[in-house]
């Protein structure tokens, strides 16, 4: 097997390329002064199974369009088999159609994957798991939980508790509370009728005194976050960690979440960001190693 | 017939409706904070045959995705046909493999909107109209040099001269030089083996006291089109006009030709911009309608 790092997953490319000693494709790669993407793969790949790994974090577009194009060049180059390693997958949260003449654009992200005859496609900690259904090839969701929350152990944590900010990711926080020790729970989400404001309700969480970490699979505008550092805080929290899969960090999130309370923002490599200290190489060279054994 | 005009070409989208005498669908249309499209076609277009116009000028990944997730929306919303109307094709200058391993992005791109199923594809001015044989639907290539040379028209050329910048758009040149009813020609290109440089031979034109327009399908850095400038400013032109199909205009490229002696740029809405003041929407809706017909 060789390893295409793709432009936006340059680092944790080269890092599963290392792990699994296999060989990393070089790329050449610019943007013309117009915004095109120029891709060339300086490898010979004919005859080759191939893992392309290209997350699609901010900025979305471009990073999919490298993909498409990426994946259709290695095809065109004789790959024999590529398996699509998008750790952060864009879109995912548009995967219902709740009103009328509504886009489900996750769908049409997995149907233009699926044109160019991928093999296998490898995600992490997806939204709702269930859209990788849409997919006729093996597709796989892991999760970077539990290295999330091995990476917390180091903090000394005191009495460790795992709050999801809302029920949809209570199993996040059970998950980590497996890793942590501790016992898990989850906020509750409520938006006033009148003001439209979201206010979090804690119900019966034994904070006092203790380390909570919040996991949640994405940061974006961090809005959650630091409504839920806030509050945990207030009820007495000492110590709020905020650790997500995927910290997208948008308008200034890392300062409304610092400032609402919390000690440390902490995400994974899905999303290169300077609070990405934990890295998922060692979980996707695991996933791709199973699938070729 | 219904329109799609989205969100890169709204005014023409509508335009060409308000020709066509056929409904404009209204799109409620956002970017959310971290940058992903969320797009809702709000009228029922079931069973319908549909013109979804959207061209792909910069930012060009942006563009085409909402191109392609609006396409596969008006699928899934049960439309019966559908013609895509891409004014400006991106991509389409990463139409060949000059380098082993090079991505011909083109390909892709031409991939990509026929798994979702297009009835039908319309461009302006493609860089160069064979890569449209990749189609397998019907793919035509409409030319907007005609509008442009009328537009050109009411500025009281005097001797009109049509020139093309190189030997590739001497064809443009050509075309114009019939409804500007003087001649054409074209100049030649060729860069300094040592230090690189960009000059451009005129080989026996003569442009002195003359009026010239230099055509050209598309404009991005305009390097090419302020060294041409320059070159007929120095040669005794008395005015001349830089005019193109596709006025991309990045990186300064505006005040470049302007400071290098043009006294005006002309472009088409098919990528919007301030010197867009030629509508291709009477050539959209000829070709929509010999279609139909």
């Amino acid at each position: 097997m060789k390893v295409i790092p793709g432009p936006a997953s340059q680092k944790l490319g080269r890092q599963v390329a290392e792990l699994l000693e296999a060989e990393a494709v070089h790329l050449a790669f610019k943007r013309f002064p117009d915004g095109e993407s120029y891709i060339r793969l300086k490898a010979d790949i004919k005859g080759e199974e191939v893992a392309l790994i290209q997350t699609t974090s901010p900025p979305q577009d471009t990073h999919l369009m490298q993909l498409l194009i990426m994946i259709d060049a290695a095809k065109d180059l004789g790959a024999r088999k590529i398996v699509a390693v998008v750790p952060y997958l864009a879109y995912a949260r548009q995967d219902k159609r709740f009103l009328d003449g509504e886009a489900v654009s996750i769908e049409t992200i997995i149907k233009l994957l699926q044109a160019l005859r991928i093999d296998g496609f490898l995600t992490v900690n997806t939204h709702e798991e269930d859209v990788l259904e849409k997919f006729e090839v093996s597709a796989e969701n892991l999760s970077a939980i539990p290295i999330l929350a091995q990476h917390l152990m180091k903090k000394d944590l005191k009495e460790p508790f795992a709050l999801a900010p809302d029920q949809g990711a209570s199993g996040l926080a059970k998950e980590a509370a497996k890793v942590l020790g501790g016992d898990y729970g989850w906020l509750r989400k409520e938006r006033d009728r009148l003001t439209g404001e979201i206010s979090m309700e804690k119900k019966g969480l034994e904070v006092e005194g203790r380390d909570v970490v919040i996991f949640d699979d994405i940061i974006s505008t961090g809005g959650t976050m630091a409504t839920a550092s806030q509050i945990l805080k207030k009820q007495g929290a000492r110590r709020v960690f905020a650790a997500c899969v995927h910290p997208l960090l948008v308008e200034g999130a890392k300062d409304r979440i610092l400032r609402a309370g919390a000690e440390q923002i902490i995400g994974t490599d899905c999303v290169p960001s300077p609070v990405s200290v934990v890295s998922v190489a060692p979980l996707v060279v695991e996933a791709l190693a199973q699938r070729g054994s």
